[in-house]
C-alpha cells in the first residue's frame, strides 16, 4: 500500500532519491538525470503523491522545468549558434521528421487515438542538448565543426519539439484541428521570438547597463524575467517552457549572462531541477508498463533508429562524410528534457495516461544509456 | 475586488514586490526586509491567495522560512559564542521576561483570550539577529564585545522565542497547560539540541571527510539534512524551524559551512526568503488595522521599550557601563524573523486572525525603522 505524504516529508524523499540517484550515476560515469529517474522510480513504488492540485511538489517541479529551459537558452553561444543555423536546421529537420512520423504510425497502430499518436510522435523530437553535450565533451567532439553542428540540431529540435507540443495541446482542447488557431500559434510565437531577440535584447541590455547589481539581487531580477516571459507564453497559449527558454536567450545577451548562469545553475541543478527529475521517474508505472511493453521497446527502437536514420541522412546531404554523418545521427539519439517534459504535460492535463508516460521514460532511459558506448564505436572506426 | 492568482502570476507579482522592496531599501538605506514588507502589504490589498492548502505559493514560503533559521545557524561562530553565553544569557533573558510580560499583559487587557495573549507576549521575544547584525556592523560595534555580547543575546532569545511559540501551540491544541505535555516537549528539546550538538556534528563531520561534494551537490546535500532535521522536530512537536536552525548550526561545523553557507544564501535570500517576507505584508490587514489601531500602537511601544528596559537592566547588572547597557537595549529592539514566523504560524493554524498578524507586522516595521537613528544617538553621546 503506498503511502501519501506531506510537502516536507515528501521533499525530504524526493531530494534523497536524488541525492542517491546522483551517486549511482557517479559510479556508472553516466548522466545525472539516468540516477535521478532510476531513483525516481524506486521511490514512485513506495510513495505516492496525491495527483494534480493536491501534489505538495508540483509547483516545485514546474519551477524546476522553466529553469532547465532558462538555463538552455542562457548558455546558448548565440551568435554561433545563427552561424551554423542553416546545415543544423537541416540535421533537425530529418531528425525530426523521421521519428514524428514513425512515432504517429506506431501510437495509431497500437491503437491510441489521434491526439494520443501526435503527442508519441512529438515526444520522439528533441534530443537532449544537456545529455548529448556531456557526451560530446567526453569524446572530445564538442570544440568541434561536428559538435557545433550536432548541439545546434538539438537546441532547434527542442524548440520545435516545444512548439509541437503546444500546437498538438491547442489541437486537443480545441477537439479538432482548427487552421485559424494553429495559424495563430505560429504567428504569435514568430512574433514572439522575433520581437523578444530584437526589442526585448535591446530592452534588457539597457536595462542591465543601467543597474548594478550581483548575487541574489541578480538572481532574484534573472527569475522575474523568466517567470514573465513564462507567464507571456502561458497567456498566449504556448507553452511556458518556450517563454522561459527566449528568457534564457535574452538575458543571456547581458554582461550579466556568466553570473546569472551560475546562480540559477545552482538553484536549479541544486534543488529544483532533480525534483523534476524524480517526480516524473515516481510517474512511471510498473503496473500498466508489463501491459504495453512491446509498445514501449519498439517506441524506443523506432525513436533510436529514426534519428540516427534522420539526422544521419540530412548531415549526409549537407556534404559530411559518411562517418561524420553517422556520428551525427548517433550523437542525436539521446532524448531527455523535453521529452520528459511532453510526458509530464501530458499527463498533468490529462491528454493520456501513465502507460505513454512510462514508455517516455523507458525511451529516455534507454537512449540515453547506449549512446556512449555507440558513439565511442562509430568515433574511434576508421 | 481582489483577484485570486495561480502559481506562476502569483509568484511572478511576489518576486516583483520583493525587487521594489528591495529598490525601496536601498534608497532609504533601510534593511530589505523593510522594503519587502511594505511592498508586500500594498501588493496583499491588490491580489490574494487563496487561503490554506489551496494557497500555491505558501508552502514555497515555507521553505523560505526554514532556509532563514538554516542559514542563522550556519553562520553562528559556534566557538565564540559558547564562550559568552553566560552574560548574553543575562541579557536575553532580561529582553524576553518584560516584553513577553508585558506582552501577555496588554493582550489580556484588550480582551484577547489566554493562548492568543501568550503569543502576544512570545511575539515580542526575539530580536531579529540579522538586521542587528547589519546595524551594528553600520555602526561598527559589531566586531567590538559589546556586538558579540548583542549578537549572542539575540540569538537566544531567537531559539527561546520559537520554543515558546512551540510550547504554546502544544497548549493551545490540547487545549489546557498539561503540564506532562510541557515537560515533554522541554525534555525532548533539552536532548535533541545536546544529541544533534554532539553525536550530530560528530557522525556530520566524519560524513563531510569521506565524501567530496561542492556546488549544487553540497547545496542538495545541505538541504536534504536541513528537511531531515525540520521533520523529525515537526514529528515530534517542535517547529520546524528548530530543527532547521539545529541543522545550520551542525553543517556549520563542517569543513563545507562556508561554501554552503553562499550557497544557501543565494538560494534563499535569491528566491524564497523574500517570498515569505512579502507573503507576511500581504496578510497585513488594512480595515482590521484600523480597528486595532491603538492596540498595535501600544504594543510597538511596549515591545521597544521592554526591550530597551529589561536587555538593558540585565547588561547593566552584568557590569557593562550605563552607556553600553542602554545601546545594548536599543541594539536589541528590532523583531523581525521569528516574529513574523510567529504571526504567520499563529495565522496558519487559525490560533489568532489577522489583526494580530497586522500588529505584529506593525512591530517589525517600527522597531526595525526606530533603532539605527536611535543606536547613533546613543553612541555618540558620551
Amino acid at each position: 500500500m503506498p503511502i501519501t505524504l506531506t510537502f516536507i516529508p515528501a521533499l525530504l524523499l524526493i531530494l534523497l532519491a536524488a541525492a542517491g540517484g546522483r551517486l549511482l550515476s557517479l559510479k556508472l560515469d553516466q548522466p545525472e538525470i539516468l540516477g535521478e529517474l532510476i531513483f525516481g522510480i524506486i521511490l514512485g513504488n513506495i510513495i505516492v503523491l496525491a495527483p494534480g492540485a493536491q501534489d505538495p511538489v508540483s509547483d516545485v517541479a514546474r519551477i524546476g522545468i522553466l529553469l532547465l529551459l532558462f538555463l538552455t537558452g542562457l548558455d546558448l553561444d548565440f551568435e554561433r549558434f545563427k552561424e551554423s543555423t542553416i546545415p543544423a536546421s537541416g540535421v533537425a529537420f530529418g531528425g525530426i521528421a523521421l521519428p514524428f512520423g514513425l512515432g504517429y504510425f506506431l501510437g495509431t497502430t497500437f491503437g491510441f487515438n489521434n491526439i494520443e499518436s501526435l503527442f508519441i510522435g512529438a515526444s520522439l523530437v528533441a534530443t537532449s542538448v544537456g545529455i548529448t553535450a556531456s557526451i560530446l565533451q567526453e569524446t572530445g567532439t564538442l570544440q568541434t565543426d561536428l559538435g557545433a553542428l550536432i548541439i545546434d540540431s538539438a537546441i532547434i529540435d527542442d524548440v520545435i519539439g516545444v512548439i509541437m507540443m503546444t500546437t498538438i495541446f491547442g489541437l486537443a482542447t480545441t477537439g479538432t484541428f482548427q487552421i485559424a488557431n494553429t495559424l495563430y500559434l505560429i504567428i504569435f510565437s514568430i512574433l514572439f521570438f522575433i520581437l523578444s531577440l530584437t526589442i526585448g535584447i535591446k530592452a534588457i541590455k539597457e536595462l542591465a547597463k543601467r543597474i548594478q547589481i550581483e548575487k541574489e539581487n541578480l538572481l532574484l531580477g534573472g527569475l522575474v524575467i523568466l517567470l514573465a516571459f513564462a507567464m507571456i507564453t502561458e497567456q498566449m497559449g504556448l507553452a511556458g517552457v518556450i517563454g522561459a527558454f527566449v528568457a534564457g536567450l535574452v538575458t543571456g545577451q547581458t554582461g550579466y549572462s556568466r553570473q546569472l548562469s551560475k546562480s540559477v545553475s545552482l538553484i536549479g541543478r541544486g534543488f529544483f531541477i532533480p525534483i523534476f527529475f524524480v517526480t516524473v521517474g515516481m510517474k512511471f508505472d510498473l503496473g500498466s508498463f508489463t501491459s504495453i511493453g512491446l509498445f514501449a521497446i519498439i517506441l524506443a527502437v523506432l525513436g533510436i533508429g529514426g534519428k540516427i536514420l534522420g539526422s544521419g541522412l540530412a548531415a549526409k546531404i549537407s556534404n559530411f562524410t559518411n562517418k561524420e554523418s553517422i556520428a551525427t545521427g548517433v550523437a542525436m539519439v539521446p532524448r531527455a528534457e523535453v521529452a520528459l517534459i511532453i510526458a509530464h504535460f501530458g499527463v498533468r492535463n490529462d491528454v493520456f495516461g501513465s502507460e505513454i508516460l512510462s514508455a517516455i521514460v523507458l525511451l529516455v532511459l534507454i537512449s540515453t544509456l547506449i549512446t556512449p558506448p555507440l558513439l565511442w564505436r562509430v568515433l574511434k572506426e576508421s
